[in-house]
């Protein structure tokens, strides 16, 4: 048994929408999150900067003696996994292959949507992912830069969100998809939104429960399996913001409070 | 004559309006321009990190022997110029008081509406401003944060641009009046856009040109003029996004590059 915390990041709210997830598969283990919010967003930012970032932030989890990290953002995977599995020797997962291992499973007309920011998107690494597997899939991507600011500034469901997302999305689903790949962990936030546009006929895929599943599956093969008896969620962040706290409300389901880190 | 370069600095690129009108007030004038590029946006950041960003960014352009401070970000301005004051030495100017004079010369029916980052608008900095000059004008203030992502992210004048402004501000627009503050360095990008939506009746301050004459006699008070016969404009920011040189070559008219700093 093995109770050093998994350490979970991404530059803001959305890696929130993963630790429910982790939890319900494993219910007993110790969780360290941290969200960049002084940062925030990543995904319109270069990949040297997106690298140091995701560098210091991994550094300071190891502080907390992690024994895996989850990279909970698609802009950071996309971008600095390579790196980050090369510089440090603790086990790191990111979210972009389960996420695609989920939508090959779910497509039955092999044409997939992927929508992320704009480093996941111009970073082809889905598009790549899925080529690798199954040349045979069509892939269609969109870059949609302004999801991750409606989701910090807590535009869910409001007449801006549906605006914004139709405009992004109609030339998309044009195109026959029957599965769409919600390439950033900001955007089962905006699920709503985007499914009521989507339609019934394409398929949402969020990552996080596929990210879990790799998560277990992982700690079970090496052994990382934890089992405490009272296990903690603790939260830090690199600004303490109103609005950090309230969507941790809406999606925790519990008051938390972040604490607030500077490096 | 005093050839000591003029600071400027803004989170990314909005502070880049306010160069091109101080430059055409003080033409022989050398300029250091500081976009946060890596950090941006600030706007639904909090005060304390807000300060602290401020105060890094002061003393890296205190390290090119700055003779004078113009932080051109109406969100540094509202919430740390005081403190900026009271820590450094060189005189500081923000873009806050500049614009609201404007305001006052410009509305006949002292009506007046205010447009700004979150943390600008919940700050009360321009309602408080407007009110310590002249009791009897009505102020209404919309906080509109998804305006500086649309800019940072190139949606100047497209359908996702007029769909947002349109629903921050068709509230406001309906309350009679007949100015309107961009209370933003990144909203002048966005004029074409909102003036649009405003109409005929309603004027937009921008207040960079306000900013500019504010300089030019605060330097002319303390003899700072300088007299450069070929001035240099030398730009840094922390992330090198193509963006910023995307927006910096639509509104300078020439191509520019930035030097990434890391602090």
């Amino acid at each position: 048994m093995d109770t050093r915390p998994i350490g979970i990041f991404d530059s803001g709210v959305g890696g929130l929408t993963v630790i429910n997830k982790v939890l319900r598969l494993l219910p007993n283990e110790n969780i360290i999150y941290f969200g960049d919010t002084a940062r925030v967003p990543y995904g319109n930012k270069s990949k040297e900067t997106i690298i140091r970032f995701s560098k210091e932030i991994v550094k300071y989890l190891l502080g907390f003696k992690v024994k895996l990290i989850v990279v909970a953002c698609n802009t950071a995977s996309s971008l600095s996994l390579e790196t980050l599995k090369r510089s440090f020797s603790v086990p790191v997962v990111g979210v972009i292959k389960p996420g695609v291992e989920e939508a090959l499973k779910v497509s039955r007309n092999k044409r997939i949507g992927v929508i992320g920011t704009e480093a996941t998107i111009s970073s082809n690494t889905y598009k790549k992912a899925i080529e690798n597997i199954d040349k045979s899939f069509f892939v269609i991507q969109k870059s949609c830069p302004l999801f991750v600011p409606l989701v910090e500034n807590m535009h869910l469901y409001d007449d801006i969100a549906v605006r914004v997302a139709e405009n992004y999305l109609s030339p998309i689903f044009n195109k026959g998809i029957d599965t769409l790949i919600l390439g950033c962990t900001h955007y089962p936030l905006l699920k709503n939104v985007i499914q009521r546009i989507a339609g019934r006929d394409i398929e949402l895929i969020d990552s996080s429960m596929a990210v879990a599943r790799h998560v277990k599956r992982l700690m079970e093969r090496r052994n990382l399996i934890g089992g405490s008896i009272r296990p903690y969620t603790k939260f830090f962040a690199s600004d303490n913001t109103e609005n950090f706290s309230k969507l941790a409300k809406i999606f925790l389901r519990k008051s938390i409070t972040a604490r607030r880190v500077i490096f």
